[in-house]
């Protein structure tokens, strides 16, 4: 097993790995979730289908995988300004506006496409919403431990529909795609209020 | 004009119309927005293609009308429980969790057509947002003159973003079609506190 998993890690090099996400993103956003094969990404990629299956398990992995490869990865380890409201604005600076608003459209097609394939919505909550309901959790938790928001406060368990919905609910209401400066509003203007915390 | 007006207004009984909108929810269900015409309708509704376009103008605003139609269209002229939760419950309670089940599956739909259909999108900001934004408007504009909001309350911009955000997020991030249940603790927990009333 240690010699499969290592012959798997050395076969791909991470400016490898970036270029193969980018194609998937670049054929995700042409022909859609359900159109696309993994055909279309080995031909794209002069890689071989077995390469493919064998290092992503299937196509709802490499896409989910693909995603999360946009959303730079740092994670919150880079983060901890000392208050709630300082981690929440840093999260969302991460992801410049145009970052945001590529994510926005893939989203968008994704959660269609979620609903009809429940391997797409499996590799989606392993590999996206999970962990970064971690970073959340995180944050969160280092502001319980501050005495910044209340341990039994219920908006804790909303933490990830107050987010989203802001993010989904912009380009719909506004028509606009969300920006920075949104998100940081909303922030300020909704998830600190709900969490008992006034961002001082 | 009047004459036309009237003429309009004569040719359909509110049980044709009604009935009419069923069939356009059928097929919107059956083979989604894009692929939806005014034929499909004409011809599962037995009505000439004429008659439709001069009632509604076109497929967009046939739509619109239609998902209102699934609404009740109640508004919240029978709502004035005295209090901004009672009054946020209320308008919760008018749809039952099969209705939102529904509706839940035929917006995530429209959401993706939305994006490539400025016509839809028009239809939907006149025929659905803005009348519910005014209704949140109107429950908000009471609790103000109540005291129990803050005229400055900076959430008060963000209500349809975070009751959408609470719609949309359930399906996705807890496999799960919105509830009753859980819009009303949604809304204890997230969209009272932002806007600084505990619902008490």
């Amino acid at each position: 097993m240690t010699e499969v998993a290592t012959a798997r890690r050395s076969r791909i090099t991470p400016e490898r790995e970036a270029e193969l996400y980018e194609a998937v993103l670049d054929l995700l956003r042409e022909v859609g979730y359900d159109a696309l094969t993994m055909d279309a990404v080995a031909a794209r990629t002069r890689s071989s289908k077995a390469t493919l299956y064998r290092q992503w398990g299937g196509k709802a992995e490499l896409v989910a995988k693909a995603v999360r490869h946009t959303k730079n990865g740092a994670g919150v380890s880079g983060i901890d300004t000392g208050s709630l409201k300082g981690d929440l604005h840093a999260l969302t600076r991460r992801s410049d506006d145009s970052k945001m608003e590529q994510n926005s459209a893939l989203m968008r097609g994704l959660a269609m496409a979620i609903h009809g394939n429940p391997d797409l919505l499996k590799a989606f909550k392993e590999y996206l919403i999970e962990p970064e309901m971690a970073e959340f959790r995180t944050v969160v938790q280092r502001a319980i431990d501050r005495g910044e928001v209340r341990p039994d406060c219920p908006a804790i368990d909303y933490m990830m529909h107050m987010m989203i919905g802001g993010f989904a609910a912009r380009s719909m209401l506004d028509e606009q795609p969300p920006t920075q400066a949104f998100l940081l509003s909303y922030i300020d203007a909704v998830v600190l209020p709900a969490l008992g915390n006034q961002g001082d």
